[in-house]
């Protein structure tokens, strides 16, 4: 893969406290990953080419670590009920139709192009329990170019007759998955999906410990979104020390390979312990937790007990893909959480929310996230024109403005390990 | 005026309960009133004019029921602080810059042209101290054709050296603005606005009560925004039963005039008695209300109580004109207060969001926001054809979409008191 540089206004959050800022540098890639930074180009870049975005704002790629990709036929929609009511009036009923490869062909086409054009350049993405459209999913994104986890889900309890599975044919699907997806693609790859617990068998839930041991695959899931969901949990095991002890006694929490949980609203100090321990990551879904009810998850809690946290759209709990939003959405509960629940949870500042967007989340993909040298070089270019100012602006303030302002309209470019996505 | 119609989907909310919904019929305006909806024109308007939108929304415009036209020029940007520490910060210097022309010019025609594309119909505008510039405001407002009301504000205590009035001159050059502005606008009338009780002194509040029964003036206030702010105004007037009754006593809560009261996140019940006895309207200002920390307005509780309640973008407390988004928070900082406040609160529905946006805040115009037979003919056709849907959609069901995902990019056409605005 060729050299090159992109010059403009490079801004990431090396750590979460605060913005790197190079005003007009260049950012060299090598081999797909971050080379340096430099104001003026050294002599051993002579003759590269160089996309000048001079004037533009250059940020790392974001990480949409939890995202349902066939909820995203009815984001925006239905969103008057808490989880598990939603899930049986709105969620099962359409997962259900991606049985049939010509509805998903459709519905997944209009995802998987919005993606592509979104701020994200990683994703971890639920499909449905249907392992071949889930695999069309797979080509569909690989096309793209983007990074993604892609996880067939599934399902064997509590769940509507028409979605469903019986234990032996999740399993035995999702060893037929595994083995055509693990190798097919350069980008996509696999990622173990129990849905959650309440849906998962005992059985079901050892046997994907089983399949995690055996293909070192990494695990998404939820946890501790709803309330009424927690209690159903603790019911289904009453010995279970948290929520998150369900999944650990399979081998699904972290011991076996990495692991991101969505949501995290109501762990306890057990669970919490035992994220930190296991080292899961938690997908923060601002969003979703407002628009499902679910309450506020408080990250500035997470983020001083050493939890690794990125940022998840969650649609269609959440109905924007943009990170703009996500991050500005972050800011925004956690300002209320401060407010209402605990005043000792400091609001989070917009750097530490673009971080959870960009190097937090992007941790679950390895160096990603930031243009650190060594880091894989993911980018986005980004354009403010659409609103005059009246003075000068540095690129810090730029880049505020942007998150609450700016939409997929102000995407120039799109860069994933030095690859050119569009633009 | 001239009797014309529209086609096509039309939606409204006579009540908060539910969306009245007429798919593909006509609404006949006449003399710039709404004449009534018809599936099929009646014979005695044969040969109007028919705008045919057949398959698109067509609902009510949308009432700002609260907005700062000078904080427009940095909205998106500072939001890191609480009210009063935010005032000192960002807010006064960027208003002090208001008595210069030029900069005014720039900076309300960005203002301007933004608000004439935005949702809104109808708004009540706070410009700065400085009457040349508020007059130059509402010159180019009356240009756009929306109906909007504008007030030079009011300040004499407790203000930046830089950006303050003697009572004297504040009253004076209030009385001057008020000659120069009642008769000469068509679109554009005068209220007056004193800033928040901080800032204005016992005798400027008395002079403003008394310019009040003069003129016959609408009012605009701030009220019970932040906690510190409400401890402040008690420390001010100690002998207040509460922030409201400061006004009240010097004929600025309703007694006078159709009054609004930006915010009332904490409206004590004395309060909530005394707006609803003085028939003061609420302008509800979701997204500013979490920008600066301030906490969520108990609208449920409101609504409930008997009182009039709109939207507010509160720009720049809040970063986004759009009553698409303001709909959206009401409805998600609702869920929020049920979820982390009050569970006897029940969450605000679509329809009633919805319904606050267009003849909730639209009554503190007259009969406005509405379809019904009488009411000001002030429409906006949509269009939600940027997301492709699998399966057809209820206009219901397009609507509440289109509140989440929609933008200016979504709004075809405006018109107000018949008056076509663009498109």
């Amino acid at each position: 893969m060729k050299t090159f540089a992109l010059k403009g206004n490079l801004l990431y959050t090396a750590g979460p406290s605060r913005l790197e800022s190079f005003q007009d540098h260049y950012l060299v890639c090598e081999d797909g990953h971050v080379a340096g930074i430099f104001d003026t180009l050294p002599a051993r870049y002579a003759g590269i080419a160089v996309e000048d975005s001079s004037g533009a704002l250059i940020v790392p790629g974001m990480t949409d670590l939890h995202v349902h990709a066939p909820q995203y036929a009815f984001r925006g929609l239905g969103m008057d009920m808490e989880l598990l009511d939603w899930l049986r009036a709105y969620t099962f009923p359409e997962e259900s139709r991606y049985g049939d490869m010509v509805y998903a062909e459709k519905a997944y086409g209009v995802f998987v192009d919005d993606l592509k054009h979104s701020t994200a350049t990683r994703a971890c993405i639920f499909a449905t329990i249907h392992p071949d459209t889930t695999l069309l999913l797979m080509r569909m994104l690989e096309k793209t170019g983007l990074v993604t986890k892609v996880g067939k889900v599934n399902m064997d309890a509590n769940s509507p007759d028409d979605y469903v599975e019986t234990t032996a044919d999740s399993l035995a699907a999702t060893v037929a998955w595994i083995r055509q997806s693990l190798s097919a693609f350069r980008y996509v790859s696999p990622i173990l999906t129990p849905r959650f617990v309440p849906s998962c068998s005992a059985a079901l839930m050892a046997g994907l410990g089983r399949l995690q041991g055996e293909y070192g695959l990494p695990v998404q899931s939820h946890l501790s979104e709803n309330p009424g969901e927690v209690d159903w949990v603790k019911a289904l095991f009453p010995d279970s020390t948290c929520y998150g002890d369900v999944y650990d006694r399979f081998g699904l929490f972290g011991s076996g390979g990495p692991t991101v949980m969505a949501h995290c609203v109501y762990s306890s100090d057990a669970e919490i312990k035992l994220l930190r321990e296991r080292g899961v990551f938690v997908a923060h879904c601002p969003q979703s937790n407002v628009n499902l009810s679910s309450g506020i998850a408080p990250v500035r809690k997470y983020l001083e007990n050493g939890l690794s946290v990125g940022l998840g759209s969650d649609i269609a709990g959440g109905y924007s893909l943009s990170g703009f939003r996500a991050v500005a959405d972050a800011v925004s509960v956690s300002r209320l959480y401060w407010r209402l629940v605990d005043d000792g949870c400091k609001p989070l500042t917009l750097p530490e929310a673009f971080y959870l967007a960009t190097k937090g989340g992007g941790a679950f993909f390895g160096k990603v996230g930031s243009f650190e040298a060594g880091y894989e070089f993911d980018a986005l270019v980004l354009d403010d024109t659409l609103w005059p100012s009246l003075r000068p602006l540095a690129p810090e303030k730029r880049l505020e403005r942007l998150v609450y302002l700016g939409d997929d309209r102000c995407i120039r470019q799109k860069y994933v390990q030095g690859r050119k996505i569009f633009g």
